[in-house]
């Protein structure tokens, strides 16, 4: 059998040995009645993790994202996110279909939206043509950016215009251990420049499902709400919050070797011709390599990749993205340049 | 301790032994890419049983009936629906907000629409005044009627009706399970009269998590859409399929001691002055009691019940509902009526 | 040519020459500027007849309806309307599709919602499985219960109970003018009872276009801006604003004469074999005749009396409407009836 | 009395006194039966002109617009439009409202977007993760780009790429007489390159309400069942269509006028110090000024102008708009710079 190796996305990482017993294990209750203590837990631990007054655990960070944007907006306000941000791409378009609201995009350098920019997308002008702003989104890290963290200062500078223009702030937070773990510092220190955040437990922590919305506990419940209508309510799901209470303790800090390996793996595929990368995006576990001047489209050298065992995401035609995670070794990122090589030479 | 017997639901069931093992072990994928095998086998079983092409895992029964009525429908028609449906009344006004179709309210007898009714509510007449009807949903058991279940001819002649007039049929089959049992037929007897059906494994049936929405090839790779959008897409969600193979394996059968307990405890408690049963409505694993020749209100009687550790459910104000399931024993229903006795006389 | 006797509906009256002189000279503005004067006259003019702070001028009842379901309500809650409200049934399933709400039908007695029937479907306990009560919805006239009058004490309960439950109530007044007549009451003496009204400046008044949003100032603004995004912010809308000022002015009072004209009519036909008719709903100007114990379906009937110029509509397979407006003298209906005469003998 | 020099729009304009003859002899009957010999026939008239095969009259450009967007796509898919576009920027969010859509913008050079940016934009791949390309919207002339009109060869080879991708396009054609007259061409040469076209009879062609809404015979009966629910369905709707009728026949050609004194006004202007203006922009009946280099904001330049009666519209902080119409006379164009001329020295 040809040896297999993953980097399409962390969010394929499977649950450890310790989350499998933890699951086998789990004390649970009916979480719709609120009474699943291993739920209960996770809530609190997750919330306290991002320093929010309350938490709720949600099946996917889609639908946190999607509550979060719900309980904040109203119909036909706008929501400033990021151009290539993956509320605005990858979520199904379900801002607008869900809560009506219209998508005002802002480009940025990296994933990075300046605060002029995000400054110059508010409208809160009362003039009754004009959709007005009800809600800024960021996302850190910025996945389709590469990984790419997005500054505390710049954070803290687009919450205090926010709060100037009486504004909430959402953080994706899919990847935000990531960025904690890039910039050394508690994963707090960053959610406190936001007034809700969702973060997944399924991605590098390598939980096999659920994310986490936290907020007030004014926010929260409204959003409980709102999850119970989206079908996002579950019973006995403390048998899945077992597995994302060990995820929280124990798979934060190895994200570092995750990052390591990403440079590690930037580093090699840099000396290939015809592989192009943006050194300052190469921060946490994603990298984008651009392939525009090889002989290959995105399409085809996946192509050649995946006949080698080496998996990865067309992103555009000419870019492709890498994601390290778990199951990614220093010796699987040195198995692949080597495949790599033979097909670029 | 107080000896505590919950009466309020059959989704408070806790997954089995063979389920926490299963969990513990099951092979799981990244299901998003369709590549969960634990999800995949789930998904081939639970379609073959309701004799659907397809089938897709969501996380709750709500999720299920949303995504069936979105897929079913465009926005602005209607959707026919017994008055006192789960769909109507318990999902939070979803079909409204997440379909923008609206309710149309039929009144069963016992749960169940008239032919006569259904067809009366169907508006197909393309005046540009009237919403036109675009699904008709049925609930087999009717849980607000007492566990009813809507028997196979008024089934088939409500198909029948509807193909006529070319509108599809979705079941809300929370409980199709005990419809089934009670029937002494096989599910696929009852679903083969619908063009959807959702199920859950996580009520009767012990699993801890999740429901089955069937039908259609296209009619689910359809929904899969919708469900990516509502957050309902999970990544390694093979563990939580795994206790719902086991639940589709091992739990059905037993369904019938909750139907022998819930006969049992019907009988004990119609002895008592003061508490009205509708015995037809008993059937299976639910039962409505009427103590508005009682001195108690529901709440004063819930509270005082509660008070001796037996939990049952508010349905209005002179209404009780009692709900079996696998942690119900016959001893829990003598100790029960033993209770209720005492503050009864 | 063939003498035609419309009795389909009082929305097909024409303007008044008088109505036509007024728009002729009308001074205009830009109404979304908020500078036309006739239809700031008519603003103030019609809130002032309905005892409101402020009035909105929109093209249709039904944006008037839609628009005050929208403004009163959030997504998700329940309006609480009679089965056969022109809301209901007329208006394409808008409350769904633009509110997001779902119906919450309650039967009527000719109409009329019994204060008990309305306080039960009244939802208002937080538990997150259920819609909650947003709005209460009256229509008075009702147009499907053959025009009858919603009765002053019965709008002053149900106002009374929303009020104890903190709930709005918007009245559909479409015809409010004719229960006013009917009541032999002040306009205001009937919408006192309500937060919102709608009526129509277009119907038995015979305005042309346009109908009348009346409520609080702050009700008002909301919808102009709800309003703005349907597309009913007009320009130069003084030109049809001054002839729904004439209607205010000088067609309210002739309503009587098609009161007595439905009399005449029903009085008559009562006569005929094989056409029953509910006396008691006999009030305004709309007439229900129900002919289940004749040779006809309504269907043939209405093609019956087309042949012969005499223009009705088909409510149901055995209900046939009759309405009289300005365009219907006595000696029409002298016409009409010998005309129906000959065809049911 | 101060004179008045209204440039703020060409909204403003007043109908003509053949205009209001029109109205006052109209033919009406009853629209929402189909039955307005006034409306159908400019409906016909209207179609005819663009080229399409049917014709909706609709109370403003917005609800033609809106209902467009709605017609053509289905919930969750987006929508191409040029990022300054009305429908983005000036119609309250409602496509995310009314129709479920996310708004996708492009960047476009005076309001022109390029065709490959457009082809970028296109995301029709399936993956369940994107929401899927449902309609490009164009705008011509494009008002905040200053009037400035889309070539037809653009137009022609956007709509090219949308037929290749199977994609409709709808034009907002709210001032498309203006691009016809600028471009000396019949409007049928540009709309043809569309599925569907909204314009205005109450812009510069000064009808006192109303709009178009053109396309397919299917389109517009679809569009017409939405109109209804939107409450744009008018009754002798007539009166007011005898006054489009009127706009069609005799005031297109008379913008060329509101043109040249568009460029009287520009030449004049430019000679002013803190002016710029974007001559190659200066086509049509629009003209936007920047005074960044002034001592004044655009707020405080447009109060100075307002003390001396001279109307202007603040676009940005330092952007000002000037329109020209019926009610602008070379003589008022003298009179206004003079006017400025005083405040800026």
């Amino acid at each position: 059998m040809m040896r297999i190796v993953d980097f399409r996305s962390d969010t394929i990482t499977k649950p450890t040995e310790e989350m499998r017993k933890a699951m086998y294990e789990a004390e649970v209750g009916d979480d719709v009645y609120k009474e699943d203590p291993t739920i209960k837990k996770l809530e609190r631990v997750a919330a306290d993790i991002v320093g929010k007054e309350a938490a709720l655990f949600v099946p996917s960070g889609t639908m946190g994202n999607q509550l979060a944007v719900l309980t904040h907006t109203e119909r036909g306000q706008e929501v400033i996110l990021e151009d290539w941000s993956h509320i605005c791409r990858f979520e199904v378009g379900g801002i607008a279909f869900l809560s009506g609201v219209q998508a005002k995009t802002v480009k940025g350098t990296r994933g990075v939206m300046s605060l002029k920019d995000v400054n110059e997308a508010i409208v809160l002008d009362n003039d009754i043509h004009h959709p007005q702003t009800g809600l800024i989104c960021l996302e850190n890290t910025h996945n389709m950016a590469g990984g790419v963290v997005v500054p505390i200062d710049v954070m803290n500078n687009i919450y205090n215009l926010a709060k100037e223009n009486k504004l909430p702030v959402h953080l994706d937070g899919a990847r935000v251990f990531n960025a904690a773990v890039y910039l050394g510092c508690e994963v707090k220190e960053i959610t406190k420049y936001t007034d809700s955040v969702m973060f997944c437990l399924s991605k590098g922590l390598s939980a096999p499902v659920g994310s986490i919305l936290a907020g007030s506990e004014a926010f929260v419940e409204k959003a409980r709400r709102y999850r119970k209508m989206f079908g996002g309510g579950m019973r006995q799901a403390g048998v899945i919050a077992a597995a994302g209470l060990v995820a929280l303790d124990k798979m934060i800090d190895r994200l570092k070797e995750d990052h390591d390996n990403i440079k590690l793996l930037a580093s090699k595929l840099n000396q290939i011709d015809g592989i192009e990368i943006d050194n300052e995006s190469v921060q946490t576990n994603i990298l984008m390599i651009n392939i525009e001047s090889s002989k290959y489209s995105s399409k085809e050298l996946v192509e050649e990749m995946k006949k080698r065992g080496i998996l990865t995401s067309v992103i555009t035609d000419s870019i492709i993205r890498f994601v390290t995670h778990r199951h990614i070794t220093k010796d699987n990122i040195n198995y692949a340049v080597d495949k790599i090589n033979e097909i670029m030479n």
